[in-house]
């Protein structure tokens, strides 16, 4: 049932791909690609290098038609970005895009002619909600799952994407009080807002998330990438959205304000695993 | 309580027509129509035809405001489009719009003065679906409707509307998730994802929609063409989107991939009742 | 706990504001406003005055951060404009936006600085609940409130943003149900809509709005205006079709048959308490 594909031509393909925070295994044409960036699933440049490498070869292997995104952590899918190493996580993007912004980087995924799929199971928060908005479909447990967007917290604007994707998925309302609040929204609550296609429970989403992209994989590649850009050409924010937001999340970053709450949280525990279990209860002290 | 409008000057009324494929009856200013073509409501030229003469006459009949669909079949509320007469059945859409387009035909009674209300029990698939995300509401008895854009399994595009209006409705992720997928979705799915506006116990279906038909038919017409003109300002996709999809769906239907996917579908029962009642779960083995 | 800031500079606070319909307590950055204008909060020149103070005073206090708007009465939250005084309530809204329409006027709250939340109790109908949509979340009593656009019924226009907010939250069809049928909508079925971002136990909805209001109002100021900028950038209608809607308003206000539907109802107990209980039901009638 495993297939590993051989090169073609001068074109690495997925099976010779030797990565160390992401987990790749093939099952006919869907890519199954674990996060496996311990302590947490933080974002960081090797984290962002690797998935631009596992981007481009994927595009490149005409064996691969869908990639499932998961964790290898169960209380973390993506924790948030690296906040300490945000000039080097950006860096890598250019690969792709040519820019150093990973709201760039992550529309370029939506532009793919790969389906994406996400299975969330633990927290998503920040930067990594943005990935799974910036993927095709998302499918969360029902048990297990959390999605927040914190930045506004520390003072900062969600900077890769999300502002655009969760203004468009929910209106008005539903995406202010998200990105105002920063709380933590349940898969069922994700669900009702739509920041989630569905939420299943724990015990039935692998089954259903696999069985769904085999699904899609069986079906003709050219209809399905002149459907994405024709979901996209309405539905998918410009690049120039990308880019502002993207300048105004290092912009608010230089905030005193925001250095004052980054330094008190990084003091008392941020970017630790206990410590974030509960960041969306914590986020109204950070100010104090 | 049944009205039957006599002649107006020149002008025909929706009494005086003698249609085969639908069945017409007028209560007050609501027109009851119901699909009637058997052995599975499929889209053929007959169908449209009379569809064209029904809106025309019907808009030109000031004594009708509002016009609801159903249909006389329980498990079709319409199946999709006849496969081997495309060029046949988009002809009759010229008569309206000026182009053979399915699309355009649709986009066109969604500007119409009359508000339009589809009662769907049983499956509707296709351009079915189309059909119905054209018309102003959609109320879908949540036991027995069944919804669904299966384009994608032959590797065709929606070419009538439903990319638009599923995008718009409910966003990039489930309407990627649709499209995509090609599955079959249950009345409450529908309702939760926003393709419908309800689902409703079948047994109150048909009084809640006539119940709501009449009340919108007693409010003035004026003020009620302005609403839907204003929200069709925001929220009806510009004709060129639905052109461009009617295009593509012509292109990607000349595919050789799709014609292989097609013929195979055919010789195992696609257009015929029995077989089409599992669809959804039939589109993977049409690949092999 | 109650903090009533000083004069600064020329500015005056919100604490030395005297207003007769509206009760206004400031807790920390949070301002508690009460609307309050028995014998059922209509829409008035007085209420709009004093609204316009408010929302004056309030930016230019620095102390004040979010409001949260409720109201005094159980019943109703806001029942709608006093039909009677289109004019005279339009008037105050020169001295914020420069022009005398209630949408522009809620718009001007849209792009506010301050985050705004609603909390609903009881009925909230046509600019009420325009208002409501204006704000920047809206939370509901599941047990009691009730939100509606009646405007059709009358062959009016929702003329203060109520088509632009309702067609971008939800799409096409639940648009044109809602707008067209002018039919009361139950607090859990407004939030299955998106009308409403989410419907709460009566017995929950004020400690969770008050921790909600508190816990935004305790995060930077700064990237909160940014979030509200880039969010509005996509999700707020241009102005010009805010003036649109209102301009139409007045239009369809002098149509012939809505000044028979108007007086009709004035005679029938419209703009009574008991009489609009149910508001709803009695459209119909209106026009015999």
């Amino acid at each position: 049932m495993i297939q590993t594909t051989s090169s073609q031509g001068n074109r690495p393909s997925v099976g010779e791909l030797d990565l160390k925070t992401l987990k790749v295994r093939q099952e006919e044409a869907v890519l199954f690609v674990e996060i496996n960036a311990p302590p947490m699933n933080l974002i960081g440049p090797e984290l962002v290098n690797e998935l631009v490498t596992l981007i481009q070869t994927a595009e490149g292997d005409e064996s691969v038609q869908v990639i499932v995104f998961k964790s290898a952590d169960p209380d973390y899918f993506i924790s948030h970005v690296d906040i300490t190493r945000v000039s080097e996580y950006r860096e890598p993007a250019i690969k792709l895009t040519g820019e150093a912004s990973l709201g760039l980087l992550f529309r370029y995924l939506s532009t793919s002619r790969l389906t994406t799929i996400v299975q969330i199971e633990g927290r998503v928060r920040g930067a990594g909600s943005e990935f799974a908005l910036a993927c095709d479909m998302r499918f969360a447990a029902r048990e297990t799952a959390v999605v927040g967007q914190p930045e506004a917290g520390f003072g900062l604007l969600p900077g890769a994407g999300g502002i655009q994707h969760l203004t468009r998925l929910m209106g008005r309302g539903r995406a202010l009080e998200i990105i105002l609040s920063g709380e933590d929204y349940s898969a069922d609550l994700a669900e009702r807002y739509g920041w989630i296609n569905r939420a299943l429970p724990a015990a039935e989403l692998e089954d259903f998330v696999s069985s769904l992209a085999h699904r899609i994989a069986r079906f003709p590649a050219a209809a399905r990438t002149l459907i994405k850009d024709r979901v996209n050409a309405t539905a998918l924010a410009p690049a120039a959205d990308f880019r502002s937001d993207s300048d105004l999340f290092l912009e608010t970053g230089r905030n005193a304000e925001t250095q004052r709450r980054v330094q008190n949280s990084m003091k008392r525990g941020f970017q630790t695993r206990d410590w974030e279990l509960e960041l969306a209860r914590r986020l109204p002290e950070l100010g104090s």
